[in-house]
């Protein structure tokens, strides 16, 4: 195990997982993506749920990095998130859904990957939990419990992601109802702000 | 292709998903888990694809049983409808919550599958969207979109199926997300006429 796999590394993981799905992906199809070999694969990963484990270590990183959001005012914060929870859907999005999906699934089986996902989740909540806890204490939003607002947000996020995968519904769509959910619970919408 | 396949190949297909997940299910397996060899059982399936997809429409036959309600009362039916969504969980329930999550997974690869998860889609959007528009005639509920709630509903739903899976969050967590959102949008919480 290397303590930080290379940025290529990574990136042939993604493309690897839109192309061929978890079911499919293999070592070979990984180094496919990469001027690495499978063996120089093999030599930082032994297996490809330890690759699989450092790529969502990866998305993680990013996912924060798209969270980080230095405004004070809440509202801009709930807004950022939501941008970086339904950002334009291209169809190379929707291959890596599907991927994700995969992936989910087997989070019963590997307690790695659950570990990963459980961390996206606390990420998630916490963003949501402390902007609308501020916003309540600067009078912005109506008086709510802000873990209860943030366990269905995250909820509806989760939701969103399987209709993509399963029914092809564009994640917008689940985008409206989450603003529509915010503007009843803190009578205040990220859509008016936009 | 039977054109109605028996009870006792169903049921041990549940047991099979159950025991063995998704990826790992074989016609044996399917088998072993009936008095049918595996044999009668290509008789009538020639794919596991297949075999799944009658399952699919069986399990979609005795949801629509449990959701049945000859209630006006749109309030008691979509009590009616929570308790079909989030019947007491056994173990036994999450085992096959894991299994139809690895089938969901292959929706976008299997049209089949994908056609039945549209179905049970329509069938959860519609009930609650009858109860909904029922109640705001009659006066029950406050005045709000039918259509906005059902898609609410549902995608919470979905939401909490891939929780349990994933993060293993009890189903009764999302049951109460989904009373407080029908609190705050009807005006009337299925929790209070329990």
């Amino acid at each position: 195990m290397v303590s930080e796999p290379s940025t290529e590394i990574m990136e042939a993981t993604y493309h690897a997982l839109c192309e061929h799905g978890y079911a499919n992906l293999t070592m070979q199809r990984i180094a496919d993506e990469s001027s690495v070999t499978k063996a120089a694969l093999h030599y930082h990963f032994d297996t490809k749920q330890e690759l699989l484990n450092a790529f969502l270590g990866y998305l993680i990183d990013q996912f924060e990095a798209r969270l980080a959001c230095d405004a004070s005012d809440p509202r801009e914060r709930l807004t950022t998130f939501l941008d970086a929870i339904f950002s334009t859907a291209s169809d190379r999005d929707t291959d890596f859904a599907i991927a994700l999906m995969g992936i989910k699934a087997q989070a019963p089986y590997q307690s790695q990957y659950r570990e990963r996902l459980e961390e996206v989740d606390e990420t998630m909540q916490s963003v949501v939990k402390d902007a609308v806890a501020d916003g309540i204490e600067s009078g912005l939003f109506d008086d709510v419990e802000p873990d209860t607002v943030a366990h269905t947000v995250v909820t509806l996020v989760n939701g969103s992601r399987v209709r993509e995968v399963t029914l092809g519904e564009e994640p917008n769509e689940a985008r409206s109802l989450v603003e529509a959910y915010l503007e009843l619970e803190l009578g205040w919408s990220p859509e008016g702000e936009a």
